[in-house]
């Protein structure tokens, strides 16, 4: 069918919903955003978006650093409830345990599969939203995830959580093909 | 387990693979992206991310236009292969059907169900990649997916395709919650 106008709408679906990890007056404060993206492989970049007044952006801001977590589907409610309150209100740091890697001022949440240390090497802002380029200076992966090479092996055990514009939150379905190689299925 | 940390990764995973258009030298192209985030959603705002020469690239700095398309797992393939081929070897405008909206350089895929005109209101460089800040100034949604007041509707079957450093793409999973209402199930 055609397509219709509907106005001024960012619908990128579905995106990986992931904790920012920031330290706040000493402490470690974590929000659940679904604004990150792979900014590159080599050199590895992320970006975050985050609003400028959101308790995490005055820890990266002074910082200069902040941390990726890619929580899992079981820690669904947890991450609903960091994505409602601030830090402001609740301390955060009493309700997941923390670890700090080479940075010292990102600090990761022990229990996500995966956490990436980023140092802030660019950002800029688009009316009140904050836009963090960051560096990544080391990723932990829990080894039960990885093979004898380091690699990550186990990608579909990892049970990541997906998030739309139609406020839901999905699970990863099935892998549907190999990248690089799908294309010789196209008939030319 | 414990986390090993694996050096400088970027593992955010999965991503949203997107076809980033631009006008080049006259004709739509078309890049794969997997680099793509919503960085707002009031302000409406994307970012993309691609290698500095890339011929998607160029048209986009001439113009200060783009386009973000969302594919679906029936166009794996042409997906794939515009992920290998530069538009500087082939017209990719001669493989898909592509319109124009406001913008006028920001050529949307016809087939594609979703497609967001954008225009770049901020960028950034790090090393080779340029990241492009795209304020969205329209979206165009399939009118097969909406419902009667021009919302978004049967988001499962948009049926969007994922990627992750694994090199392998997903197709999406099934819904595990609502937004703002998991956290009710947390035991504080």
């Amino acid at each position: 069918m055609p397509k219709r106008p509907i106005g001024s709408v960012p619908y990128v679906y579905p995106v990986p919903i992931v904790l920012v990890g920031a330290l706040v007056d000493g402490r470690p404060n974590y929000a659940t955003v679904g604004d990150c993206a792979i900014a590159g492989i080599r050199p590895a970049v992320v970006v975050v978006s985050l609003g400028e007044t959101h308790h995490t952006t005055r820890g990266i801001v002074e910082h200069g650093t902040f941390s990726v977590n890619v929580p899992r589907t079981a820690d669904l409610a947890l991450v609903d409830y960091f994505g409602q309150v601030s830090g402001r209100e609740i301390d955060k740091s009493e309700l997941v345990r923390s670890a700090f890697g080479e940075l010292e001022t990102a600090p990761m949440i022990l229990t996500c599969p995966v956490s990436l240390e980023c140092l802030v090497v660019n950002e800029c802002s688009v009316e009140h939203r904050r836009i963090f380029i960051g560096s990544v200076v080391q990723a932990h992966v829990d080894e039960a995830f990885l093979d004898e090479d380091g690699r990550v092996a186990r990608l579909g055990e990892l049970d990541p959580i997906l998030y739309a514009l139609d406020n839901r939150y999905y699970r990863i379905g099935p892998a549907i093909g190999v990248g690089y190689e799908e294309a010789d299925k196209l008939c030319r």
